[in-house]
């Protein structure tokens, strides 16, 4: 059995802890949270646990085998480790940490003391990235051309972080996760309408070898709501709405095949058209899944996908975007 | 009676022609093309009107007043300056010229002839555009936060431009359009997957003052065609699908507001809301109104609002595009 | 303080828990439930609350004022008749009765007691319900010309009801609260393709006075989910997709008129087709009003939109509907 | 060489014309309308070809090989009658004729002279209807449970034909051709709301044999264009949008296994919910498949698929539906 102290009772560690309860060989010892109110409701839906204002009840117990740090980036380090100072696994919320120093020193020290670090890269649990990290891997797209996202809506606007830090974590986890290279350099452009130093429209490049791109639009100030991700590959290419009821990845059968001489003026394009292909995929709780593996991890010793080298990745380009937003739109290499 | 002579019968020239022909007051009075099928096409097609394959029996007519070109950019310069000198108004295809200098001599000459330049940017004659630049100008949409355009599709790959030059005009002209200032800064992202020269996926970021953004995205590699442009107000949010079958553009009566100190951390953010609201757009052909407007530019004396120099500000930033393209990604000030 | 009990614990009775428990002037005494393992999904959700899975210690007891029936429609007469027997309001699950008499003798002994039956017509406290309501009683629509409803998706199949039984009900009571009119004739076809006597799929057409009708389609064996109503009327027409996460309801200033002689071939028609509006709908859940509205009927006497009355005018047209189906489809008058 | 007569050239005409002309094997010899401004028009548009104001001079002209009767459906039989016997081909608009005995007797004549008449249900010969088709005959969806079609929008009004004379001879001969049975028993409902004796809005449910069920919904009134089917069948089911860009068919992966004894109260029913797929469409203009294919069945004197007798099964069903509609719903026996 393991047990787990959760710190941070907020908009999503009710979830976090919903799943932590449901899992059958974990048992939830204590819940913390600095504000009162966010106390109260974790006593009110879960009446037998243990609820502290004091968060070293739960990074020092001798009685807790796993933290989990559901709190704003900017406490992830100071809490993660006193945790793995006292030898407990961690499960921590995206971004990893506020600093490429930050992330690089809890790695370090979870691998001195052997110990697990997972961070919250939910989607790479959906049956949706799943499925299209599957297609990949079977080469069904054949090579990469470009990973272009979408993540737009209204609000909601963080106090002290712009709408990258917000947002791209997630298109940022899925892309380093799908694409499986690190990006060579990083260029980003962006404006602050309400708050002078924290935009809320961005832009972000990612140039990788072999004339892969990837391209990133985040925006706080949409007027509607846009979850859409295309893939392009030489085989096939693939859109993921993840905001369709059903039929979330359409994979097509289209693409571009030339002839003669590459350089020439007498290049020849031909276009293919086919089919359009929807597979079924998993609906489980991406959360559930997630916190499955994270207990099959620590009990099995294994290195989790979204390890702390993962966290560190996107730790890195988020660092870099913010430098080429804050130079401009100059280009970052990575 | 206008007497018009129209150069280029290509994909665009037959649609050039029949608006031309339907027009009350004017005459077609030639058709030139390089290629023998072209021409047969078009004789078979309008029996009545002479055709040749020498521009000059057009550019130097005395019987003619109006010169149509409808031919690759690379030609546009030469056919355009000849036209001018002998004293024919022109109705030249986007983008207007491939340099900013030939695109200064041929507003120079005009302007020495009292001749109208109309540039092609067809677009901003849609019941569409029309009316988003009539909700702009009424206020309804209030100070502009940002331009957002999607324009993607499969091919048709271009063997001597790049998808800049092929699919961005539509998008610049549209902007320059609505949002009536000029952009100060350009940087743009893209790659070449086929021609190691001509990018075919591409991403502009043009920064305006008062922190508005704009931003292009255009692709000839995807597998799905999107025509998505938004635009974010202070007052209200414009979605435009220029796909959609009918309510091709959605105002949302949403947005966001702020109080208390703008640099504090105390900055507290409310949403409104409200309503959609898809008004009613004029389904008339643009190419129709296009040249119903020409004509009556040139009987009347009136500049057009897509003149030669609208014409040069969109061939200004397409070369900063590619400029910026060129160097990696660098921004380029205007 | 209302004490509540509640009899059925499955698939909505968790839903009606919740809601009652959430009231702040209700106390849920206890939840009553045939199966085992009901009754322990119960005590682990709500564990102060007493079980039990003897039906009479909810219906007799001196301790609860309100009875809530979220039981098989065979057998809410029995169930209902005790507890208004014992003085209970009671808020039963749709629809009503297995029969006309049934209700009727139900609504007769709950006027007698002078006690509130509230059938559980959910779909009339969506938001989306109330706006529709309103823009009839404001007139917007103006007179009606018809109501078309589509309720259709892969099961979920009923071992004693077939899919009007199932279905019917919720665009039955929709159109009953929305039009204000009884029918005067129903007529229906349908097929069953698994069980001799349960058709899976069924058309329903309701004539009105006044030229107005309704036409029903609900489907067990559709691959798609569709949950899209329209209602024409001669100001303007309507469409209601219940599955749009967004714009549930789209008002088109649409619409025909003549002129001259109606009956003679000079009979002329135009079409008027203007903009079209979304307006912003109340996103509450809909239970959680109908509890509220429930409670304030309880309280100060006030009679239901949705209440016996209404629930015996669904249960007519469900008996009508059925009865024209065995006789493969004649026409039953009202 | 087929020499071909046309009469009528209204709305439907030009395209008719236009095609015929764009055959290799056939030449347009002349064409006939009653109206001036119709035969003005046609001579602008080809001025090489005869037009006549009296359809003798095609009907009876020793000269021409087929006639095409693109009239209203009024003046079918006289016209056909007099091509027939004079000893052309005929291609007939659809539908085919006013009544049952009308169709019967061209038949019969065709027979007798050995002549092709060809009914023009053009929706035979679009890529969606060839491709649906080929998946019914390949059994791909597997044994059919019904057939559902929604045709509706705002106008156009009939000045003498009712909404089931204008659309639902679409849907009837589309539903003819796939399904290949009878169906043994119509009922129609609808409402006239402008003109006494012409329905705007009506529902057909047609019963074939083996619970397999067909309905039809068609609307002058609807604000909203639809054109959707649903084909449900026991191994696979397919919603056919022909309003789609894109993807016109999608074919689920989904339905319903029952285990056990039918009758019983024991059934058990699964559910099956697997991958969608959109198979590629080809893109022709439907009428000029369906101009080719007449003309091959002329020249290799092959039956049509589209001949008399599918023409007669079609105004056989229109007329069941018209008298279910006058006698207020009442199914008719075919």
């Amino acid at each position: 059995m393991i047990r787990v102290g959760i710190i941070g009772y907020g908009y999503w560690g009710p979830n976090v802890v919903r799943n932590f309860i449901g899992h059958g060989e974990t048992q939830v010892a204590a819940i913390c949270d600095l504000e009162h109110n966010a106390l109260q409701r974790a006593r009110r839906a879960h009446p037998g646990i243990h609820t502290t204002s004091d968060c070293n009840e739960i990074l020092r117990s001798p009685d807790i085998d796993a933290v989990v740090i559901v709190t704003p980036v900017s406490t992830h380090y100071e809490l993660a480790k006193v945790a793995l100072e006292n030898g407990k696994h961690i499960f921590i919320e995206k971004p990893f940490t506020a600093s490429i120093n930050q992330a690089e020193e809890l790695i370090e020290l979870a691998d001195k003391k052997n110990l697990r670090i997972m961070v919250d890269h939910t989607f790479l649990f959906t049956g949706s990235v799943r499925k299209i990290k599957q297609l990949i891997e079977e080469n069904v797209l054949g090579d990469l051309y470009y990973f272009d996202s979408i993540r737009i809506n209204l609000g909601l606007f963080q106090k002290d972080v712009n709408v990258v830090w917000d947002l791209a974590p997630h298109d940022l986890s899925i892309m380093d996760h799908l694409i499986n290279k690190k990006p060579v350099a990083i260029m980003a452009s962006g404006t602050a309408h309400f708050h002078s130093k924290l935009e809320d429209v961005a832009y972000i490049t990612l140039y990788f070898s072999d004339n892969l791109i990837a391209h990133i639009n985040v925006n706080w100030l949409s007027p509607v709501k846009i979850r859409t991700t295309l893939i392009g590959g030489d085989k096939k290419m693939l859109v993921w709405n993840d905001l369709a009821p059903d039929e979330k990845i359409r994979i097509y059968d289209r693409g571009v095949e030339t002839f003669g001489q590459e350089a020439s003026y007498d290049m020849r394009v031909s276009y293919r058209s086919g089919d359009m292909w929807a597979p079924k995929v998993e609906q489980n709780e991406a959360l559930k899944v997630e916190v499955d593996y994270f207990i099959d991890c620590i009990i099995n010793g294994k290195t989790p996908i979204n390890d702390g080298q993962a966290g560190l990745r996107i730790v890195r380009m988020l660092q870099s975007t913010i430098k080429s937003l804050k130079r401009g739109g100059e280009v970052v290499y990575l």
